[in-house]
C-alpha cells in the first residue's frame, strides 16, 4: 500500500513508519550494547501506534511529560514502567493517586514541599527520581542544594507510598554546544554528576537516568548511567540534524502542504502550512538564515531528499513561505503539493495531533482532533 | 458564579468573556461610526460559543483562515457570509463545493491558475476577493501585476458561478512599525492601494476590505474602506498592548499555569506551561528581554494585572521558565497557580483548543480536544 497523493488536500503530517522504525530499533540496540535499560520519552508522539512499535522492539517502560499523558498509555496498555519526567504538580494529587493505583509509577521531584504533599496524601505505592540540573538551568537540583536533597530524602523515608529510584539529568545544554567536544563535556559533567549524587545519597540499586537524545545518540561512554529516556529520536527533525544526532534520512515526520500562490519577483511559494501547524521553533541554517524547515517533495512513497535552496523563509498562522530558485518555482503550480520537514518534530507532532503513515494507515495521537 | 480555583489542576486557558464581549461590542461600535461592515476574522479563537457573543452584538458575517474552520462556523449556523481569508487552495474543491452549495462563500484568489481551476470545477455561485500586497510580502499581488490581474479577472467573468466581490488587504506591516506615525503610512499606503485597485478594475459595488488588527484598533480614517476583517481583536495579547492597539487589561484571555518548582538562586519559577500550550512566539520587552508572556496571580474572578518585574523567560515542551523578583518567590509554593498573558493570543488558542470561561463555563474549540 502506498500513499494516495491526490487524497492530500489540508496540510498533513506524513510519518514514514520504516524510517520511524528503524530509529525505534538502533536506540534499543545501542541501549543493550551499553548495557543500558532504555524508556522512551513517549513526549514526541504522543501516539498509542507508535508505542506498539516501540512495544514491539522489546520496550515495557516510557517516559512521558504530563500526568495526562501517563494516563493515555496507561490506558493503553502494555506498559509496567511509566515516569512522568517533569516536576510533580502537586495540584494533580488526585489523578496521581488515580493512576499509582493501576500502574508503576514514578514521579520526579524537586521541591521538598511537594515531596511533603506526596507523603501526605499518596494511597498508592511511586517511585521517585530526584531531578538533577545538568546546569542547563530549566529544572532540577544543583549538587550543591543539599539542605533540600536531604529534606526530599527524609520525606521519601517518611513513608511506604514513597520510594526512591534514583537521579534523573536531563543535558539539555547538549542542543546548544557547537562543537562535538563542547558536547562531550557537557555529557561527561553529567555523568559526573549522577555519580556524585549515588555515591552520596544511593545505594547499589539506585538508578541513574540521562535524558537527551543528542547525548544518547552521538556519546559512546554511559559510565556509571542505568538508562536512558531520550525522545525525540523516534521521529528525529531538522534541529537534530544540525546537532549531528542522525541524518536527513532520519527523520520520520514530514509535514505535506498544498500550494497556494507564488511571489515569483521574490522566489517565493506560499503554501498553506503555518505556525499552528510546524510550530514557530526555527533554526539558522548553513547560509545564516532564518529556517522554519527544510523543504521536500512529497511522493507516493512519502518524500523526496530535501530540495537544495529551498527552505521556509517564515510562519504566520496558516501561511507558509518557501523561499527556493525560480528555475524551480517555475515547475510549480498552485495546487501542487511540497513537504516540510520540521524544526521540532515534537511541536509539530504535538500541534497537527494525528499522523498519517506512508502506506495510508491514520496513526492516533494523545489528543487526537475530533472530526473537523 | 466564578471561578473554582482549586479546580485548576493542569495548564488551562481562562476566557474572561466581559473582557471578549467588550473588545467585541468596541469594535463593533468603531465601525459602524465609520460607516464600516465588520466581518470578525474568527480565526483567533475558533469557537463557536465566542461566534455567538459576535451574533449578539449585531455581526451577521465572518471571515476564516481555512475552508474546516468555514465548514465549523457555517454548520454552527447563524451566519450568512464567509470569507476564506487565505488564498484559496484547490485541492479543496469538494469541499469549496460542498460549503458553496449552502453557504454565501467567499474565496481569496491570487493565482491565475487557480482562478482557471475554480472556473472549470465550481458547482456553486462564490464570490472572490482578489488579495492586494501591501508591501507586506506575505501573499497578495502587487498593484503593478497588470497581467496576473486581469487573467484573474477574466476568469472570473467567464462563468456564472464566479462573481467578483472585491480587494482585500492585509497590511501585517503594522504589526512591526515602530511608531504610530509608520503604521499611519502603512495604513495610508493600504488605503491608496485599494482605491486604486477599485478604479482600475471595480466600480461602484466593488468592496474593499482591509484586514488587521492594529489598524482598525488605532486608525481614525478608513476613506475608500467598505469593510474591515480585524480578528485578533476579540481576545488581544500581549503583542497588541506593545503595538498600542489596546491595553493590558483589554487582554481577555490567560493561561493558568501550576507552580512545580523553583530555582531561587536565578529568581526563577517553573510552571506547567510550555510551547504546546503558548506557542512559541516572544517579543522583546521594555527591559531588552525576550518575553514568552506576562504573568498575572489567578483569582476566582479571573486574573491581576501584571507582577511587576515578571516575565516568561523561556519555554521547552512542558516547562515555562517565569522570572520574577525574590520577595514575590518567597511568597509562592509549589502547587501555586500563575497566569500568563500570551504573546500571541491565536497561537495560544489554536494550541489550547478549549476555554475556561471565568464565571466557570467551558467554551468550545473548532479542534475541541478528545477527552484526554
Amino acid at each position: 500500500m502506498s500513499l494516495d497523493i491526490s487524497k492530500i488536500t489540508s496540510p498533513l503530517l506524513l510519518l514514514d513508519e520504516n524510517i520511524c522504525k528503524r530509529n525505534i530499533k538502533k536506540m534499543r540496540e545501542k541501549a543493550l550494547s551499553k548495557n543500558l535499560k532504555l524508556y522512551p520519552h513517549f513526549k514526541t508522539h504522543q501516539s498509542r501506534e507508535v508505542g506498539t512499535w516501540c512495544i514491539d522492539s522489546g520496550i515495557d517502560g516510557i517516559a512521558v511529560s504530563s500526568l495526562k499523558m501517563a494516563k493515555y498509555f496507561a490506558d493503553a496498555g502494555g506498559y509496567n514502567d511509566i515516569t512522568v519526567s517533569f516536576p510533580v504538580n502537586i495540584r494533580e494529587i488526585d489523578l496521581i493517586n488515580e493512576l499509582a493505583k493501576k500502574t508503576s509509577l514514578t514521579l520526579l521531584v524537586t521541591e521538598e514541599y511537594s515531596a511533603k504533599v506526596l507523603a501526605k496524601k499518596l494511597q498508592s505505592p511511586v517511585n521517585i527520581f530526584i531531578e538533577v540540573d545538568a546546569t542547563y538551568h530549566r529544572s532540577g537540583l544543583r549538587t550543591d542544594q543539599t539542605v533540600k536533597i536531604e529534606q526530599i530524602l527524609q520525606s521519601i523515608e517518611s513513608v511506604a507510598m514513597m520510594k526512591l529510584r534514583g537521579f534523573y539529568i536531563h543535558p539539555g545544554d547538549s542542543y546548544h554546544a557547537p562543537t562535538l567536544q563542547e558536547k562531550v563535556t557537557i555529557h561527561n559533567a553529567a555523568l559526573e554528576t549522577l555519580k556524585w549524587m549515588k555515591l552520596k545519597y544511593g545505594n547499589e540499586i539506585t538508578e541513574c537516568r540521562l535524558g537527551d537524545t543528542p547525548n544518547c545518540s552521538l556519546m559512546e561512554n554511559f559510565h556509571g548511567v542505568d538508562s536512558i529516556g531520550p525522545g525525540n529520536y523516534a521521529f528525529y527533525d531538522y534541529v537534530q540534524t544540525q546537532i549531528g544526532s542522525c541524518g536527513i534520512e532520519d527523520i520520520a515526520v514530514c509535514l505535506a502542504t498544498p500550494v497556494v500562490a507564488f511571489n515569483r519577483n521574490r522566489n517565493e511559494v506560499i503554501v498553506h502550512g503555518g505556525a499552528v501547524h510546524l510550530s514557530k521553533d526555527f533554526l539558522i541554517n548553513e547560509q545564516g538564515q532564518k529556517s522554519f524547515g527544510l523543504v521536500v517533495n512529497i511522493n507516493e512513497n512519502g518524500w523526496s531528499r530535501p530540495i537544495p535552496s529551498a527552505y521556509v523563509k517564515s510562519l504566520s498562522q496558516e501561511h507558509g513561505i518557501i523561499e527556493m530558485d525560480n528555475s524551480l518555482i517555475e515547475n510549480l503550480q498552485a495546487g501542487d503539493l511540497l513537504g516540510i520537514l520540521p524544526v521540532h518534530s515534537c511541536l509539530t507532532a504535538d500541534a497537527m495531533k494525528q499522523y498519517c503513515c506512508v502506506d495510508g494507515k491514520i496513526a492516533d495521537h494523545l489528543e487526537g482532533r475530533l472530526p473537523y
